[in-house]
This record gives C-alpha cells, structure tokens and sequence, in this order.
C-alpha cells in the first residue's frame, strides 16, 4: 500500500540524485491547444527517462546485502537504462535482460551505465527462465518497471515536482496528461495528486491499437491489446495496465486519450521548435493530447509530461520532416 | 560603468520573468571531454536564447514614458524575438527592423509575439535610416543587442545563475565556455563572474572565419572579421567584439576557442542524444569547444553555455546526419 509517508520516503530517497526537470511553455503551444499548456520536460532526466526515478527509488529501497548481490531487469528500452544507471550509482552489480534485435545504441548505453548485459532470442528463448536462473543462481533483486510499489512511488516523485511547480505557476486545477505504458508513472503521479494537488487530474495517454488502459478505465476491468507491436511508441506499448496500477488509476484518473503515430510525430516537431527538446515517439503522446485533442479536456490550463527523449535520429528526421 | 549593484538590479528586475534554466550533464559527454562536462541549457530560455534577458532588462529598465512610446531594435535572429516578447510583456509597442530575406519563421515569429516589423531591402535601402527616421517620429527607444550596459547586465544574470549552480555541484575553479558574437552575454557572465565565482573563467568560442574576439583578445585590439557571412553559426557572427564589451572580456576573460562549423553539428548531435536538447549551431559552439578542444582547458570539470535553439528542421537533419 503506497500511502502519503511512502510517497515523502521516495522523495527523500530520490532527492539531490534524480534531476528536478523544469516547466517549460510557449505561446505558440496555447495557440494551438486553446489554452495555456505547462510542460514537465521529463525527457531531461538523467538516462533520457522518467525510469531513472522509480529505478533509483527500488534500488535505494534494498538492503545492503541485497546492493551488494545485485539487481536484475527485464528491458529493451528506458527501464533497462534507468536500472544501470541507478544500480551503478548504488555501488550495486545489475544485470539487464534484453532481447538481441533490440536497438544497438540502447544495448551499447546500457553496457556504458556498467550492467551486464545478457542477450536472448526473442523467437527460441525463454527471457523468463534465463532471468530467473540468473537471479537465484546470484541471488539478485528483481527490478520490475511498474507493476512494484517501490517503482511505483519513485515514479510518484515526479508528480511531487509537478504539482509544486504548477502550484507555483498558480495552476491549482487541471487536467494533466501523462504518456501512459503499464501505468507506473500513472498512477504514481496520481498519488502525487491526491496528496499534494487533489485539483490535479492525470489523464493517461496512449497510442492507437495500445489504449489498453483507456478501455480498461471504460469497462472497470483489466483489457488486453490485441497486438503487441504496430507503433512507433515502443516505450509505451504494454500488453495491459499491471494488476497494481490498474486499481490506482480507476481510482484517480480521469478518461484515457488516444493519440495516432502521426500526432505523436506533430508533437515532436512541436517540442522541437516551441520548446528546443528532444522527445521520443511514446513521449510526446501527452502533449499530442493536450495540443491535437482539445475538446477532450477542460479549464484554462492544462499539464503535460513529456516522459522520454531516448529516439533514434531516422525517427527524429521523420518527425521533422511532417 | 557595470558593478556589482548593476548586476544584482538587473537580477531582481528579470526574476520570476526569465526562465532559471537547468543545468544538465551526461556521462558520455563527459567521457567525450575527458571530464565532468556541466551544460547549462539557456536553449530552453523563453524565446529560445538568452536574448531574451539582455532584453526584458533593457525593456524594463526604461521609464514608464519611454514604455508608451515604445522600442524599437534591428536584428532578422535572436535579438528580434527578445526585444519583441520583452515588449509585450511590459506593455510596450515594439518596432523590430529585419532584412525582407530574413526567415519567414523568424520574421512570423517575432509578429506573432506583437511586434511591428519593419522590412527592408538589403541592396537598396539603409536599415539605420529608416530605423532613425522611425525612432525619432515615434520617440521610441534603442535596445542594441550588445553594446549597451542594460542589455550586457540582463545577459549576466545567465552567469549568475550559473555561478550558483555550479558551486551547489561543488564546481568552484573552472573554464566555462561561451558562444560569442559580439560580446554581451560573454562579458555579462564574466562580470558575474567576477563578482560571484571567481575561480571560473569565461572562454570566448567562436567559428573559424568569424574569431574576431579570439584574435582581438590576442592583439590587445578590436579586430574585424574579413567576411560578414559564410558560416552556420548565424546567431554569432558579429564584424567585431563591441566597445563597451571588448575591455571587460580583455580584462576577464581566458583565451578565445576556434571551433568549425562541423564541429558545431557535431555537438548539435550529441546535445541531441545525450542531453536531449536542440542547439542551433550558433548555440552549440561552447559545447564544440568543450568537446572536440579538450586540449585547450585545464581541470577536472569545465562548464558549457548552450546558448540558442532556434534552429531550422532542415539543418537540425543536416546535424543529425553527421
């Protein structure tokens, strides 16, 4: 149970080694979106993701003799870097299980943060059984990216941020859209809310074919996606919203958003020229809502996470090429 | 003449207008340099450079009469959004008087922020007559970009921040590179500097071609550049380093750094992958120097000033390319 004292542990835990990102605006961005937009440029966390916060908080939740055993992830993408980052800080030996078709540079960042990095073939071989071997064989702690509560409330430190800044921008009632995969950063940031900003409302954002959580929230059960590929939103594309954040979400959240490819690639090209950062694909679907789907929210204000920058330069090419 | 006073009004009078701009770092940079690289991304400053601070300075610095009647400024990059935001911030008409081959985004961009623009034709008409001629009809005042004592103090309240950054990350003694055209946020922060941390050095960073600050600093005199155009780094090339600018920087500042042109898109590509932040190349000179001129700095950390963002998509893609 992740209560307020949880969420002020995480804070303490996190504070002066996760990045405090900034709020960024533009008037170009109001225009477009008919109201004033307040962005939380997550992107510029340390490794390039908001991962790095719930990683740092479930490493630094270990015991010393489980730092020193080490810690193992399951992770192509953001949560693996967060993890070798954190656990390398942490003085702690991780392991990082990653499929071998994954992203070189990914692979190759993850090597640099001091993880060891095991390979598997996503078509002949079990990422379970290999991992699982390799924990009990060294004894070392599983790291999941969200569906954990030590995860879960490190992720929540970012909606601490963010509801002091925009209490500080005088933003007390909102709608605040967050890109949204397994619902880690979700629902953490919607715990945030109701302790701190109860005037905040998180709206979880996901692409087309993958709005898993905005059907779930609909039907008030755990929905699966059909397909587990098919977006350019690698980062946010889950089988389903995990059976630890579904409930938090259902409680706190307001309706899902669904966003096409080609927003998510507008919103780019936004952040680009508006904003002069670097967003992923699944990291701009929270401002593709905010600016592409206006009729879907309420008020003068609204709060947007952009949560990764870590994309490919092709992939960036092609968003400024819209 | 620039004190201490000078500096810490200029301080009070931006504060809760300009934007405390983070300060980033990533261990492949860091890697890259051969030491701790901290990066403070004035990119992100509202209107995408630190123009804007030299500006709201300048602008506010003026009697509420002079506001009425309004400003006016001559610049097709940076300088024009500033003077133009700053304006209509502080409830002043603004005149902006840009060449008609300017960039249609820059001159749309400085409309849209509520600015007058003026255009004239480079081969045929004289910009200071027809800014004189307007100036004197309408009784505006004259925001220079650089060699003007409100402008330069506004552009120090970059290094003031930097200064306390820095030494909250226990950097006290270190070189911080600059990217400099005609001098004012170079000699702003070395004033700032001075006055704030002076264990840290302010190196000038120019492009091959356009290093008139470098060989000035080595004459002991103003020296012009051969050519007024033929580099990327539009936002800083300046004929030469001003007269009220030159004396502080020959007093203050270390050597001037010489970087290339592809140096720059370099630099724009890892700021890019690392930092998750778009530099234009102009801006991206200071972290050229840190990184590919390792040789010509001391210590064990070096601070960088990523000055602009507003750079086109097409030559974003030309830096991504590399």
């Amino acid at each position: 149970m992740i209560d307020a004292d949880t969420l002020s542990q995480a804070s303490a835990r996190v504070a002066g080694i996760v990045r405090e990102t900034p709020v960024l605006s533009s008037p170009f961005l109001d225009e477009i979106a008919g109201r004033k937009v307040f962005v939380k440029a997550e992107c510029l966390q340390h490794t390039g993701s908001f991962k790095y916060r719930g990683a740092t908080n479930a490493v630094r939740s270990l015991s010393a003799e489980a730092l020193a055993r080490g810690v193992i992830a399951f992770s192509s993408g953001n949560h693996a870097q967060g993890v070798a980052r954190a656990a390398a800080e942490a003085g702690a030996p991780a392991v990082i299980i990653m499929p071998k078709d994954a992203p070189k540079l990914k692979i190759d960042n993850t090597r640099s943060m001091g993880a060891e990095v095991v390979l598997y073939d996503r078509d002949t071989e079990d990422r379970m059984a290999i991992g699982t071997r390799i924990a009990k064989e060294r004894g070392l702690s599983l790291i999941p990216p969200f569906d954990f509560e030590p995860t879960i409330a490190g992720q929540a430190t970012c909606g601490v941020e963010f509801a002091e800044q925009l209490s500080a921008l005088g933003v007390k009632q909102a709608d605040v859209t967050v890109c949204c995969g397994g619902g880690g950063l979700t629902a953490g940031v919607a715990l945030a809310f109701e302790r701190d900003a109860p005037g905040l409302r998180v709206r979880p954002c996901e692409p087309e074919g993958f709005d898993d959580v905005a059907r779930s929230l609909v039907s008030g059960q755990i929905e699966q996606n059909p397909r587990a590929s098919g977006s350019i939103c690698d980062a946010i594309i889950t089988a389903s919203p995990g059976t630890m954040t579904f409930p938090i979400m259902q409680r706190l959240c307001g309706p899902g958003v669904v966003v096409s490819d080609q927003e998510c690639l507008n919103a780019m090209r936004e952040a680009f020229l508006r904003l002069k950062l670097v967003a992923e694909p699944g990291g701009a679907a929270a401002l593709a809502a905010a600016l592409y789907h206006a009729e879907a929210f309420e008020g003068d204000a609204i709060g947007v996470l952009i949560t990764g920058g870590n994309v490919d330069p092709e992939m960036f090419v092609r968003a400024l090429s819209g």
